[in-house]
């Protein structure tokens, strides 16, 4: 095993140099999307800051940097099992802290200062609830993040110095739009825009570029993401999904990472896999439109809890879909 | 133990036969309330077709159908162990989809489609509950079901391709009516109703089905469902719940299941186990109305959920009420 | 480790007479934070009676009695292991129910039965709740009189026979009052009503005669009771929480515990633990803050969940703070 696990794209990922260092950010960039991959990284960096400066908030962006500087600092303080920050893994819960902090938060100091707790809590959260998921053999995934950023966005209502301009206000009816009348062109950035959003980000260019980051590590990882986002998008307009969502990809970022997950990562491509990544799709969905529901009253954001729902329904049964079930899978495991 | 496993109810139900697959449907629909019996399950099931014929509501009963064989299908296309299949576990959470969607949703095509992707989901949802729950040694018993229903339900309010005209409307406090005057025969009703609503009907002569039914399969079993349902109306009635909640028996079915899984299937009959399904009783009646309030800023039914989170509070103490616990305890455990 | 155990404050802990059954009370309401101590638990019910007296709410100080008295008594009828009853563990839920129940709801006769009903709960949901949460080597703390509450404070929203005058209304945003200007005696009072709160009580008397109790077991959990408070009562103001939230030491009760819990319970002290105990108090302003808004729409209280689920975040990851945990914590462990 460990000389697959050897990953070569950076071989200075484990040297304690700023080489070293910036490898491992990069990765932990890459791991939101399940790639050990620091081109990957860098290219999803470069998609969140393409789409944050174009969409005129580039504290989105730098929010990102100081979230996965602090988190992945955080697991070395804490003194965590050094292979898992050589992989990225202490990295991707506080970059997704540091998307979503300044795009529904105003940004004052205090709100950095919280955003920089939050993401150094993401590390031990994850910790946490992988001893908690250990025994049923599934593991935390961003699911760190939804945590801590569910209770931060929720506090920032009741602090006077943490305004959250960008949440949608409590209400127990979502605001409905029908879609109206689209083209092709519309179709094409709406399902680019699902793939943006696994960042929080409303930009089909940072899609495209999400998508060229992913091939660079493993095609499979892009085809399934590029399914997902697809298949999520019909759906959607099938069953008459709000259309302002639909044309944010709000609908897309979850099914693009439980396609991901299922497809690639904890079970071997096969036909009956690639049926079983199909199903779990179509049940992020309905999960993703419930889940809007849910927290409308409370005025927070699903962030990716639809995806991390779906994704443990799917994974909890151990069904052993192949002769034996991805050999990275339980590799997997083990390490995360 | 297998020769008391051995059914004989049913001696075709592991034949590879359409009169093997019957059984294992009726079994399923019998489970419900923990009968592994198809005499039971035909019993509830035409008392399911009279109550929704009755209601006018027919759509209930075929749903039923399409929800128990396309979760007891599910079991077998996926390979889970065939013994489970054979004793109907496979087919209860399907057959209360299918009465959940037509008594909330609009039939239209997409609603079916829903409902059975639901009912084919919530067969790998109970495989992968049961493994989360296996430690503590408690089981999902019906909240494969409450889960997934509850996510469909909440979508079906963000999506406009399924329309919810049934669902009682977000609020942030319930409709309160006092019950009025009332006669003995009201109570008489009020107290069937209380079991049909097992199965979401409002029908006392379903209640009287089913009560038929179990007193088929096990007398013991009968008793409790009556007792559950009578207690949680007194205490209904002497709290002052709403009336017309009370009146259509939505205070009885959580107590129902309650008594029946304490009192004669987790526990061997005596004095301290009567004792024990009493108490039971009586904080599912509490927890019933606590999540009441809980579910209404969503505008979702509570479903059976606080049968399962009450009697869940019973089992996970692990209490010996006996000398030893009921054999048939430990037995239903490796088995579900 | 049974020298260590033997607690010297009250030889007749263990004996069948009425000193011993005092004794046992006492301990149990010191367990409330975390001290096997009857002298503390001495204190603490005075400090108890003075504030209900002194707010005109005698009823709380006689609910206290009554929780503590039936919750434990529950523990001895179910006969679970003696040595927690000897400990005051089967008690300090129990004395918490009886606080909440007057605070929030009026004093009928059906209240009472409610009230009787719910304590005794929260001694067998203890159990089950340590059983759940075994394998992850945490403990349920408060969190069964969490859980229990929340159920009977939901359920008199929907029972004539109790009524809730002292719940706030359900509403989707928090009332919201700046804090005006304030002396250094405002703050010395919030800061100890911010102790006094942990068993509801808003008098800062009360805050005084805790943190004595506190001293006169552990001097160590006294500082840190007070550290907890005062830090959060900085974060509140700093941050701009609700004046009259803050005025009334809301924010401060559950940083308290969480302060006593990660310092001196769990944790050896130490430079890091008390570090980790900072940070600790830090992340429980905030999860106090989010969840003060999760419960806004259904009109009830937080009670201590934020120091439950706040705590557990800094368990759950099992960290090794010192050369070994603190010796009681694994001990604290195996007997809780």
């Amino acid at each position: 095993m460990k000389q697959s696990n050897a990953r070569t794209e950076c071989p200075a990922a484990q040297a304690e140099t700023p080489v070293g260092l910036l490898c491992r950010l990069l990765r932990g960039t890459g791991q939101v999307m399940f790639q050990n991959n620091a081109w990957c990284g860098l290219l999803f960096l470069i998609g969140i800051f393409w789409g944050a400066y174009q969409g005129g908030t580039p504290a989105v962006a730098w929010g990102a940097v100081v979230g996965l500087v602090v988190s992945t600092c955080t697991g070395r303080l804490l003194e965590l099992p050094s292979n898992e920050g050589d992989e990225g893994l202490w990295g991707f819960n506080g970059v997704l802290v540091g998307c979503a902090f300044p795009t529904f938060l105003g940004s004052t100091g205090w709100m950095w200062l919280a955003l920089v707790l939050c993401a150094a809590l993401t590390t031990w959260v994850r910790t946490g609830l992988n001893n908690v998921m250990a025994p049923w053999k599934i593991n935390s995934m961003t699911f760190p993040f939804v945590l801590c950023t569910w209770l931060f966005l929720l506090a920032a209502r009741a602090l006077h110095g943490i305004p959250a301009p960008n949440l949608s206000a409590p209400a127990l009816t979502e605001t409905f739009s029908t879609a109206g009348l689209f083209s092709f062109a519309d179709l094409l950035a709406w399902w680019l825009k699902g793939v943006a959003q696994v960042f929080l980000i409303d930009s089909w260019v940072t899609g495209l570029l999400f998508l060229v980051g992913l091939a660079v590590s493993n095609w499979r990882a892009a085809l399934w993401a590029a399914i997902g986002s697809a298949l999520a998008l019909c759906m959607a307009l099938l069953f008459g999904a709000s259309g302002s969502a639909v044309a944010h990809g709000l609908y897309g970022f979850s099914p693009v990472l439980t396609a991901i997950a299922l497809a690639t990562v904890f079970y071997r491509p096969s036909l009956r896999s690639a049926v079983w990544a199909l199903l779990g799709i179509a049940v992020t969905f309905f999960v993703q439109a419930g889940m809007n529901m849910l927290v409308a009253p409370f005025g927070i954001a699903t962030l990716t809890a639809p995806f991390c729902l779906a994704t443990w329904l799917f994974l909890l049964p151990l069904l052993r879909l192949d002769d034996n079930r991805h050999p990275d899978h339980t590799d997997w495991h083990n390490k995360h």
